[in-house]
């Protein structure tokens, strides 16, 4: 194997799949990058037996400067190849390894490294998914779909299949959810053309690593869905997942349709008045802060409180402010992450009662997005 | 006690003051902030028993914002209090206390906290210090010394001299010198103005604290000397440092006056060629690089090796190499932070014996910094 390459391209590529490679495995070829060279192109895989990553550097894109003089394949330990490619001298690199030999030369300017690799053969196959029927996505509403819902995953193993975001997809209609059973988050699209219906569970840490993948320059995400395994393609990348095994608990129920208390904050002034009480509610055994709406009065207020260190009252700004008075006690946290969900938008949030499970939507879109938060008991 | 303030000008001040507070301490009352108003000004103080930094804020200056309606004096949880004034939502804050409770309040805009202090009597005497002498150095000029020495300190406490810089004052020079006995740094600066000798050793983590405060708005510190303590002073903070106890070594012949190899590098970019080669010396039990140089070939050949990983081999610029070819082998780690002290500048490496220490100088000046190294015996 033989091959030199810009090496800028390269670390970007080694970057991504990368996101898979863990150094914890117990199977010691998965610590390694996997590297294919062929006639025109590189592909780069990198695996944790969860998430799978292959990715293609093709010589037709003339910035990867990719001139392979000999193709063949070597698993190189992948977090020390990439300590070495990040700090070569010159801007292109030259990989080379001959015939048996495991030893693998990397070369840049007046630098040289030889380091030992191992037999390529020796890599797991990836899943080999036959779906012919695919779901074609625009990424930045995967994206958003990923970040919305992927903040209510369970980070408990005692439950393992709330660790995933449940995806049902039929009507030409995806739903996700999520839920660690104090919290739950659910996103809902409208699907062009016409889908087939799909239900399964994707791993959380599966889509938090797919989120970041989804730079500004991916248009499209290819979805192809087998028996336990999903297939997301964009660009020149393959993003396996196994799915999670399991019935997913029915969440369709718990999400109240009627209030008896509703108000409206602006997002990031409640996440900052809410940041203020935590302080207290952190230094407290029970990590919980309290909001009492007076409708009469028209105030908001909410109380964080430790016995040893001292206690904050604020007066929260908001708007529409209608039905019953209520007393609601929660833990500061999941409020700070479902505000973070919505981001700079205008939130309603609707009681019933309060020990009964809250809601929070985005004022301006009641339909596609919603968050549950249950109330802590603090008598 | 009771006064308004720009939250700014507090911050900046109290993460000053911060630096010598510490989280850990075994005495409790100095895990707080000592707040003391005047009629006109602000005093913060912190203090870790080794250091104590006392700040003070002026109602002078307008941009303070400070207004004291009632004198008086507080210790308040360092860390806590400090988490609450940068949360606070509006650019002023105000900060009060009644009588003899010990309940502090703090106010901004609609949020109100309320926390528990301590009596500000129950905090320790700051030193006196009442040597009429005092030294003016420019800011800049001591931020120097302090970069270049205090990288060589030990950090072991085995030989608890060995963790401070040396300084000595004699002849109108002042003289800092560093060294944890496997490398050792030496600054010199010529002073203005009659100044008499002095000898003290002051402990290098609170050089590192005190070079952090000085800012580049900070023109010039004063020093003054007493029998265990050092004082800096600089515009409206009094820095205290404890000295250690002990004879330094005496360090002045271990720097080698003739050399039997000379040769000159880029420190930039001779760092980045041990950046590289330490990678694979890392991965090996001894933590080793090798430079050989070659007069007659005028080569520079710097080596890597761990034997499970693989080596590098790289050749280096440089110029001017001079005398008898000579290898060596050393720790990079030290030869790194060697050449973060000289930064961007040509370095003249000097050797005497593969097993003797060798010198580096900048190459514009070799009179007021010289860095030294002692090899490692590697047969």
């Amino acid at each position: 194997m033989k091959f030199t390459i810009n090496r800028n391209s390269f670390i970007r590529t080694f970057n991504d799949v990368s996101r898979a490679i863990s150094t914890k495995t117990t199977i010691p070829v998965l610590t390694g990058l996997k590297l294919v060279a062929e006639s025109n192109a590189l592909i780069l895989t990198g695996s944790d037996a969860d998430i799978s990553i292959e990715s293609t550097i093709s010589a037709d894109d003339e910035d990867n400067e990719l001139a392979v003089t000999e193709p063949g394949a070597i698993i190189l330990p992948a977090k020390f190849f990439g300590e070495i490619i990040k700090r070569l001298p010159e801007s292109t690199m030259t990989v080379s390894q001959s015939g048996d030999s495991l030893q693998t030369t990397i070369t840049s300017g007046a630098s040289e490294f030889t380091i030992n690799g191992l037999e390529a053969a020796t890599y797991p196959q990836l899943p080999t998914i036959t779906a012919a029927q695919s779901l074609n996505l625009p990424a930045d509403i995967l994206h958003q779909v990923i970040a919305q819902t992927v903040i209510a995953v369970s980070t408990q193993e005692s439950r393992p299949i709330l660790t995933g975001v449940h995806v049902t997809i039929s009507n030409n209609q995806l739903l996700a959810v999520a839920t660690d059973s104090h919290r739950l988050a659910q996103r809902k699209i409208e699907l062009d053309g016409e889908v087939s219906d799909a239900d399964f569970v994707i791993p959380g840490r599966s889509l938090n690593e797919l989120g970041r993948m989804l730079a500004d320059d991916v248009k499209t995400v290819e979805l192809r869905i087998a028996e336990n395994q999903v297939l997301f393609s964009f660009d020149h990348t393959a993003f396996f997942s196994r799915l999670l095994d399991g019935n997913y608990p029915d969440t369709s129920r718990l999400i109240p349709t009627s209030a008896n208390t509703t108000v409206e904050f602006d997002a990031p002034a409640l996440l900052s008045a809410i940041n203020r009480a935590s302080l207290l509610s952190h230094e407290s055994r029970n990590n919980v802060v309290r909001l009492a709406l007076s409708v009469a009065d028209q105030t908001a207020t909410l109380f964080g409180n430790s016995p040893e260190v001292g206690n904050v009252e604020e007066q929260l700004s908001f708007t529409n402010l209608q039905g019953e008075d209520i007393e609601i006690s929660f833990n500061p946290d999941y409020m700070k992450v479902a505000l973070q969900g919505v981001g700079q938008s205008t939130i309603e949030v609707a009681f019933t009662a309060p020990l009964r499970p809250f809601t929070l939507v985005p004022s301006e879109d009641h339909d596609h997005y919603v968050q549950l938060i249950t109330p802590v008991r603090t008598f």
